[in-house]
């Protein structure tokens, strides 16, 4: 009966090949472990490292700023897109209530609302002043050059419409935003948390104040212009008759008529910068998303190339990461595959104003180029011009730029799945991986045209081209010629 | 011997391990049947409002329409273009038999059929007609807006012989396309069967009434044309010698010749128009079958995302899935296959037309954009020229849009791919998606150019370019100089 | 002691489960072979028809064409192109020994070949004719279409230098080629042997035809020409005189340099011709080898999808289907790659013709859409002119048609790979998929263009761009003018 | 108890099928090794022709150089770039201390270093002399060939803000490079370490000679107008104020000035030549260490596919492969990987350089290309104007196709990929095979365009494109006008 025990050792080593393949394993993980110790400072070190950097950025600006309101961000994109609304709503667009509310939840739309009909109305209005525009466009000789009223007034026509069917979608976009961000990896900083926010504050401030510089200019050189061509005795007549030449085109001067043609100038100088804004502002945001995701693989990567977790504890870690990793990156996908839909979204519902704002800048940046072969009448003129004209391909390239980052930063994820390590590939890395690099997640104008860095090449040479067939046809223009008009 | 039980035992449990995880698994079941229960009743919900859904869409049409006998639609694609092949055949184009018949297999060409004759017949008199507009043409200095005639007359010759061979494979290819179809899933509601045949009814409804009311402002712009260069007393011949210079170039005026070169104006004026319309209709078709297809996976998707399917019988359900899902891929991946050759043949078979189509839209729109240089010599001719430049560049745009939603359509379904869940993931669902992934589903131009939305954008700038360089070259042409002809 | 033969025959159960999935599995079979039987009578009906194909197939061209020799063809790349390269050593190109020989280890390259010297003669006197052409060019002003003599005595220059290159690499490049050709699936018929043979024939026929006509035209049309400019009495002198002006331009007039350049002229002329031709025909050979796999291919899959190999012995077949699978679809994936790399080698070696000849003819089509402007002097005028357009633009749509039919037949073997049954379905054939996928097999010109079907649009386009800007600067240049000569 | 013996070496025989599968592998091996055997001889002989290769290879340059000093290079990128920055630092560029030290260690950047002084300084007087070029320019009228000084000193500008910047992380990126360098497979031979070093010498070598040698001719053919158009008796004094007008259009003529603008010139002209040199030696070296790592899988794929290693020891070998496999393939994608990452690192750094390169290539060869119409007023100028026009479209040419090769070395490994064959394919090959296929490793202007070949065509489309538009706008400079200057 002796080699019944024997038999039944045989089994235990049997079971246990199955379950563990023993020593050639151990062996490998005494070499494994061993291997590692070697990491093993250079982990902690990493640790502490990456610690005291999270302290630095958490202090730092405790210290240089100091207004915690600003501060208590909670790094979602409805609160940092509020008060950027809230100017909008100003200006007669996006009237949506609640965008200053803590929660998208609060977000509502209303055809009674107060915003709504202001909007309502503000379109009546600028549809009047279009048609008073396409009316003294077409009762005159019809050129490239001639048809700027309509395209400006146009573009800022067709913005409002979309800008209130947007309106109407805000409320669920925003909610399907905040369930997007609640599912993505926490901000690690609170540093990180109010950098969208305030890179989107920045880019508005900014975008506001160099239209106003601008708008600013226009009236200086309208007004030195007006004086010049003096039509009637009253300078203030003068600079209205000439800056909105379209509605006394048709009608004889009255004060009232006057001020709504100003007011309706102010206005559609800032919903024009404003489209413009609004889909940098957007892709800031979605942009910030992708980041964020991005942000958490670069620590994962950092944690599993520079020190293997708690190396004493080999053995463990190694079946937690082997467990952990189809999760973790199954979640990550998840979390990818929300902000592309979360993207797809976005772009449907203003893939309208982004072909209205390129297709504008496109159009305005080959006349103002044409127009830079005139010779100036004065200095005021030619601050007014130049400046105008740095701004506009200036906000061209920063709306492009903007623009292709949400791209750029959806193709930034590759980068980190390219270095998972043999060990920590599995299916789901792979899927992840194929998904990345077979989708093409961007903004863009109704789908003719993606916005991806190799746009601004093409929209690039698009304006030389067109600029060199453009300059055959152009005669230079008095601008001192009182019967013309270059301010609308 | 009381060691064999044990051992007995252990061979037992050692089986048990092989065939069922047991314990282990039993507790991953009692987890996650917990997880699930939480979802049971936004399933049933989910459940009752598809199912609610389903009847209102199906009940809707019925108390709206009304007329049940264009509602017992079956879906096919056969039945929606019978009625469209009906009035192609009126206009001697595609002379194929039982076009309106109940199934594909009724469809037959004969060489003998009176269709066919006909077809011939306008074939040879076209030829005729084309040979004149060569001669006419050739004998007076060629320029790029002279060549209309030809350019026109010939595209409509290539279009009806492209036309007539087409109708031989017909027969054919409707029993392919019947075959696809009975593969595919079936529509749930009788709405979304009748969807498709509308449609393409809807279509071609409109182009045809634009197409005749361009026809009839044209005849009105000529009989005022015509009325004021009269050569002769009588105003209906002066009518049929500017319309139909081509033939009066090198015969006397006969009411005959008259009456046989107006019936070919309005057939080639049908003809140019309906291969526009005969592309969008095969892409309404092609695109109809992905969406089908893409339809059943966004249910699938929604009963695997929403609610799992009967959680109380979970584990019998999670082996239904696992089951199910790798034939349930295959069967779509081949159905999805089955469309993409579909599209193959029917790209094989149309592409020529589709070749045509397109230069004739392009060039027409160059022509007609620098003829808008003009200036218009009465309102008559004001109306009828901004009718019908708008008229063709809508055309243009949508036969573009249409049939790039074959592409759009086939890469949607990528989407659904996109969110299948980790469990359901198989080597039939990833070779789906690279399928889908690397096939490029359009319809064609020969091959030389794919219709994507990206197109729409290209051929815009090419119109712009194109645009710029021609003007140089264009004067103002008098259009009250009688010796020049712009009807044909 | 009973319990051991029970445990034994426990043993034998655990055994047969591993090793044969037993009832579970048999119920599978049968349930499969059931299946399996449906296709039983149509797969005989298949496979008689293919069979009866095949014969109808081998005996048709036997009966109708009677020439056994040619017939007797083995299908090689080598035998086929022997002739075209005879043809190619009359007029000083490719210089290698043994073309017309049965194997490609015959051919060999030597400098003191007979051929050899005659080519370096002819690349001498070529060197000179063109200094000449250089030197008179240079001393008159110079436009885009004066440079014409220089573009194209420079481009047979080029490639004659390139071809005597080639010569040297070309019994190795056969080697290759025999090598592969040896490995690919054997053709099932002596038509598709003949196949590729013949159109290489027809192709060199036809080409050889043309450019002959086109030469005789000229010629006509210059003596037409030299005997209205008559400079001296002899209407011989004078057609000399004309046609190479660039060797009277420095030297008087004699009857060995008369020759000389005559002798030149018709040279250069085929030179000109055979590039474009040498490209066709590499890509014809090229295309063909694709197309053997792919019809071995298309076999395969006839016979998986149409009916299951001998149905009656299911099981064996089946394990037969999983076992020869891996290995017959990694076979075909190694045929590919090869043909693969011999595309690669061919276009290495020859990438730089086919830029010479793409260039050129985008060169000369514009040069001769430029003349078309100009009002033809006399018939023989027009009759060549318009007759050379047109052999220019067909034979420059036939290059890029024929070499991108290269690209085109390569892909075609993924439409074959896509409806591989999921039974079939293993790594080799992913494998191979994604091989096919990812690759671009392609002529192209030093690889800065690939030669596919979207390249000739571009072509076009950029031909009508640029002669949109070129008509700008067009004179109507009188062809009477007898101090300018258009011949050369 | 018999049967316990019999059970017992039935569970031997188990255990045996476990770990090997015994009879049928054994007969697999049998039949794999007669198959191998066939290839034997070819292998020791393959072995010894390598081995004789590198032998020969290895005594080849040691006889024919003898200059053991630079012969003894470690093929490091480092030592091969050494004194390429040397001269640089002569020319005011990269102030980088230990440039020419024998490890990237001993690189460092320091603001209070005397190179770092020197280049400041002259950052300084570029800006001074940009300033005095842009206010001449812009006080004379503006066209596309005079703004020329400005476009030319500003890119020198931008060029020497750009190096400071890439100094300063100049140490960082070598001791990246010194890493990746590393852990490549070791070189072969000394030939192959010895070669980066020699291309990038010649290519510096052959660059600055050709600056040198158009900077004299621009001398000896300004020296020759400026004493046609004497100003004043000095013809030293003419010379200057013609080179340096924007100095003179300001201040009055000093030799100081003089001297400080011909300084200028000298160090501008190099400058802008060493942009280009700069751009193709990082792309040379890029592009060796891929070809580095391709050397070593082209040596892998001989030995797999020509002779199978050790075939008496077929069993072990095969177990070695199949180990060996994953692990070798796993390192080479990391190789890959790290390269791919300098590449991005490289890139980061100097595609501001990159991107004023080629726009400033653009832009002069449209300069230069239209100047080419003016009439010549001297064989001086002559050969000046076609040397530099030669020089400028070659130099363009090569730092195109260098950059390039950067990218086509990158997809090369493919090749070699698509090789290996079906036993030693694994999921690693596959992940490799996958990321090669994916993965744009390019040089990139800023990443608006990438430098491939392709772009070579499409710059040289756009160059005619523009060129014929710019024609247009062209009227013949007399050269000999003496208040217009064309040497700057």
């Amino acid at each position: 009966m002796k080699i019944l025990p024997k038999l039944e050792s045989k089994w235990r080593r049997l079971k246990k090949r199955v379950t563990r393949p023993s020593l050639v394993r151990k062996l490998d993980l005494v070499h494994e472990s061993a291997r590692k110790k070697a990491f093993q400072e250079s982990c902690d070190t990493y640790k502490n490292q990456i610690e005291n950097e999270y302290e630095i950025r958490n202090n730092l600006p405790k210290l240089s700023h100091g207004d915690r309101e600003a501060f208590l961000s909670d790094g979602s994109f409805h609160q940092a897109v509020g008060r950027v609304l809230l100017v909008a709503e100003f200006f007669a667009m996006m009237p949506v209530k609640g965008v200053t509310g803590k929660h998208p939840s609060d977000l509502s739309f209303s055809w009674r609302n107060i915003r709504t009909c202001f909007s309502l109305l503000f379109i009546a209005s600028s549809l009047a002043n279009f048609g008073l525009s396409l009316f003294k466009v077409l009762n005159n000789p019809i050129s490239f050059n001639s048809i700027k009223p309509i395209i400006f007034r146009g573009s800022v026509l067709l913005v409002l419409i979309v800008s209130l069917n947007l309106a109407r979608q805000w409320p669920q976009l925003m909610m399907y935003w905040h369930t997007v961000e609640k599912g993505l990896p926490q901000y690690k900083t609170q540093l990180s948390k109010w950098k969208m926010g305030h890179t989107i504050s920045m880019v508005m401030l900014l975008g506001m104040m160099l239209s106003f510089a601008e708008h600013i200019l226009s009236m200086v050189s309208a007004i030195n212009y007006a004086s010049f061509c003096n039509r009637t005795a009253d300078p203030i007549q003068n600079y209205f008759l000439r800056t909105n030449d379209e509605i006394f085109y048709v009608a004889s001067y009255t004060t009232a008529l006057a001020l709504w043609g100003k007011f309706q100038n102010v206005y559609s100088t800032f919903i024009w910068n404003y489209m413009d804004m609004f889909v940098m502002i957007v892709s800031i945001g979605l942009a910030a998303k992708f980041r964020q995701l991005n942000d958490d693989l670069r620590n994962f990567k950092g944690m599993v190339s520079k020190c293997i977790l708690k190396p004493s504890k080999w053995q463990r870690s190694n079946n937690f990461l082997q467990n952990m990793s189809p999760t973790y990156w199954s979640e990550r996908r998840i979390q990818y595959r929300n902000i592309c839909i979360l993207c797809d979204k976005m772009d449907d519902a203003i893939s309208l104003i982004t072909m209205v704002s390129f297709s504008n800048n496109l159009y305005f940046i080959c006349v103002q180029l044409l127009r830079s072969l005139n010779t100036m009448p004065s200095v005021a003129h030619a601050v007014y011009f130049y400046f105008s004209l740095i701004f506009l391909i200036g906000r061209t390239l920063a709306v492009s730029l903007y623009s292709s980052s949400v791209h750029d930063e959806s193709r930034l994820t590759l980068r980190y799945l390219r270095c998972v390590p043999k060990e920590s590939w599995c299916p789901e890395v792979k899927r992840f991986t194929e998904e990345v690099i077979s989708d093409e997640v961007t903004l863009s104008g109704m789908k003719f045209f993606h916005l991806t860095r190799k746009l601004v090449l093409s929209v690039a040479g698009t304006i030389v081209t067109y600029e060199l067939v453009l300059i055959q046809f152009h005669e230079d223009n008095d601008l001192w010629d009182c019967d013309q008009s270059y301010y609308s």
